[in-house]
């Protein structure tokens, strides 16, 4: 919706294994043109993979091999080494791939409860390394001033752990404290409880796709800040 | 404005300290009456005193000087074994007192930002004792009903303890977490963070309020979710 209020591009073109998501998007005004069909993606210039974290890679490798040679990709997981590793070397020969992660979100899902708004001022944060092409991160720096977000660059493992520190260690600490409540306390508590509560007891679920790819970041500042705790008692 | 939305009360008073908060609060429709005299109190069946944890029992003592013998006095503050014990205590000879804790709310302050909407089918918590009247116990029952909450009564440390478990311990240690980051992590959080993390470094103003009276339930908690932390290494 934002890059296409704020004209970032000529045509914004969705791709989706959900039909019915793409019709959503196309609904709220997301999208010029879009399906099911990764052969649109032979016209783009810039292809902006949005997939939970642990598809990433597969995503991007299969996207690439529909996109012209030196067009830019990037993706939008809230964890980026083990990614950006993965992908600086299995896309190097066909696009020019760099890291992104717009610091900006709600709680909601699909593309009814999406907000341009969200993004304004936020921080979008690029993680170039030394493989990685200039065009990329002046495409994206480009692409992130005018969505109205301040482009941040950092290497992938600071990035990792300054979000471990801000947003996946206190939610972590917090669903784990909930997962451990009784179930007279969490049924006191509210939907957000009772959906946390869920989450921290069936650990695989959630553990799972949100922490791997970041744990040695985040068993770093975990082990911090449990000797913050120490004095405590 | 549940109370008046609903027609809990014929009327409903309102006093507090700040006449602008009084003003506020008959702009939205919350009040058919009010000001910063405790003397309108003379008239009333139920007090409700709502203001921060380490104010209610002062608060409480003031209003019931002014109350008719045997009317009823509640408070909605989120912790209720010590501010119980005191009151059950100071007010036995003058008003009929029993311990709330409506579990509802928003992050927002003030009138502006009420929403009786955030009521419906919510725990209302209540926690007689043995000390209690009969008659409290059934008015706020009713009073609960009719605001469309679910009245639930629990002991005072039972209350604590399940609160501490879904609210005070997962809001503690996101704010812990938050505070120990470094300011380069803060920089790249939200708002929110901002917030949380200018809390978590000045511990005596979050600790203080926030805590006393609730500290023991809480450090019992504490100690088995770090014990819960062990395996993560």
């Amino acid at each position: 919706m934002a890059l296409r209020q704020r004209a970032v591009a000529g045509q914004v073109v969705g791709v989706d294994i959900d039909a019915q998501a793409i019709a959503a998007a196309r609904e709220v005004g997301a999208l010029d043109a879009g399906g099911t069909d990764l052969s649109v993606l032979r016209a783009t210039d810039l292809v902006i993979v949005a997939v939970p974290p642990d598809g990433v890679v597969g995503a991007a490798v299969q996207a690439a091999a529909y996109m012209k040679r030196e067009s830019v990709l990037t993706d939008v997981a809230s964890t980026k080494a083990e990614i950006v590793r993965a992908l600086d070397e299995r896309l190097a020969a066909r696009v020019h791939y760099i890291g992104g992660h717009p610091m900006a979100g709600s709680e909601g899902r699909g593309a009814h409860m999406a907000d341009p708004a969200l993004l304004l001022g936020r921080p979008f944060l690029l993680t170039p390394t030394k493989r990685t092409d200039p065009a990329a991160v002046s495409v994206m720096t480009e692409v992130a001033e005018r969505l109205g977000m301040l482009p941040v660059l950092l290497s992938p493992d600071d990035h990792d752990d300054l979000v471990a520190q801000v947003s996946h260690l206190p939610y972590l600490l917090a669903v784990a404290a909930v997962g451990a409540a009784t179930d007279r306390a969490i049924g006191i508590g509210g939907p957000a409880v009772w959906r946390v509560g869920r989450r921290g007891r069936r650990p695989g679920d959630f553990w799972g796709p949100v922490c791997r790819g970041k744990l040695a970041g985040l068993q770093t500042r975990l082990r911090q800040f449990r000797r913050e705790l120490d004095p405590l008692g």
